[in-house]
């Protein structure tokens, strides 16, 4: 039976500091600010911003909704987040994605235009260049790759002299998670949909981080015991039997096989999405800070 | 006895592509043009100047060389940069690297002073998100990166579904490498210092790049048949007996012991050296083109 890595502990963790720092911002007369931009009213956004509100709340971190027309043009679009960038009570900004359609040819642009001072959840071209360079000077990893690692270091899980295998390659968790386990000493292998043999890979690791997206995709065979399994995937299963009935998220771990095996496992949910809505306002606090 | 990947025919290659694009650019006015910026007379830069200088001319681009004193301020050589940014004749810039030890704390500043348009060798901010996100939107990969690239095109060395492991996480070599190798589909690993067992995991990989830096390193036990070595590292060996005496460069690979096991291989000198020069006039040409 695997230690439950809840995100909670470790999020309660976070949240505790962040308190504390904010008191100390707000006695200083600045009120840590998020601003969140949202493009038309896409309902599974709504969960998200009821969450970072509330967290925002818990925190002592104020997070402000820009909430613009899904018809938005580029030029609208930019010329808001000039004015975020120039806003200097505004520390933080986050950009709800996927852009609506008519915009998404153009996210690099848009996603570039924002300061990295301010770019909390890791989307411009110098948050990436940080990530990958390892340089913590401007910008932040994006949330998702953070949140592996916050966990990893609250519950006492030394990277250095391990392997790790990551699976996925994205952008947003399986690069830069990578990049931060490899800049922990831990020796990375990424996996991706081109790799033939990820579970015999996967059995050989350490740490597994999970992020293919593809439910029940980690099978009893990918793992051994004495592992630590982070799953950062979110997906729905139809046939899962929770408190409220039938269907809920799960991640790509195959949790009634793999539970039992590996050492230490995050549930989904209650493992890494429970930790990134904290890092987020760690980050608005961090960017408040400087 | 393993094939040699010869760099002097990829560069051939590389070269005889590049008259015929710098041809049609003068063609239409424009000589593709490469400035180097040297501080001070280390002896060291010479014959990278030299060969520089001479593959220029083989494919027709122009090289200029800004002189600037070894004590040079920060400021003036950030104005040296602006200048060169301005200059609409100079398509690429490369900047000759360690610093003075009086700038060595600014390398950053200065090398994102540079415009990734004509970040030709990979120094700036920009041209890392690209080389780890994968875009080739703007700027270049490190030319040293890409010459390894270059030499498993030519030779027919298909990276998709292959395992690939990368010795060393430099941020010139061994992580550029490791992005690259795996936007061509090869399930990388890096391993460095801190990899408790870098010859196990190196005879289970299809391709070893290795970038060390350590003379012998990588011993006849790293490796089995069949598979592909890359070795990227430039080392001195003073007991090196070559057609000029005693003495001379070797890579991480201990050549008498790997070479007859494996299926190819990049000699050194004559491997990935060789090609470094064709293929930062080719970031010259493209910039050029753009």
């Amino acid at each position: 039976m695997a230690q439950l890595l809840l995100g909670k502990n470790v999020a309660d963790a976070i949240n505790t500091d962040l308190r504390r720092r904010t008191a100390a911002l707000r006695e200083k007369g600045t009120v840590p600010t998020l601003a969140i931009v949202r493009l038309g009213d896409d309902p599974s956004d709504e969960s998200y911003l009821r969450g970072a509100r509330k967290r925002g709340q818990e925190v002592g971190v104020e997070v402000r909704l820009l909430q613009l027309p899904e018809g938005t043009q580029l030029s609208q679009l930019l010329r808001s987040l000039d004015d975020l960038n120039a806003d200097d009570a505004v520390h933080g900004v986050l950009l709800l994605r996927p852009l609506p359609a008519a915009l998404r040819e153009h996210t690099n642009t848009i996603c570039d235009r924002l300061s990295p001072r301010k770019d909390v959840d890791g989307m411009t071209a110098a948050s990436a260049a940080g990530v990958f360079t390892g340089s913590a000077e401007v910008g932040f990893p994006p949330c998702t790759a953070t949140a592996c690692m916050e966990i990893l270091d609250y519950y006492g899980i030394d990277c250095r002299g391990k392997s790790a295998v990551v699976i996925g390659r994205s952008q947003v968790v399986g690069k830069p998670a990578a990049m931060l386990l490899l800049g922990r000493d831990a020796t990375v292998t990424v996996c991706h949909t081109k790799t033939p043999n990820t579970a015999a890979l996967c059995r050989q690791a350490d740490i597994i981080l999970t992020a293919a997206g593809v439910l029940n995709s980690l099978t009893g065979d990918f793992v051994r015991p004495g592992q630590v399994v982070i799953d950062v995937a979110i997906n729905y299963d139809a046939g899962k039997v929770t408190a409220r009935g039938v269907g809920g998220i799960a991640g790509d771990a195959c949790f009634q096989e793999v539970e039992p095996i590996v050492a230490a496992i995050t549930p989904v949910p209650g493992g890494v999405g429970s930790v990134t809505t904290s890092v987020l306002m760690k980050h608005v606090v961090e960017a408040a800070e400087k």
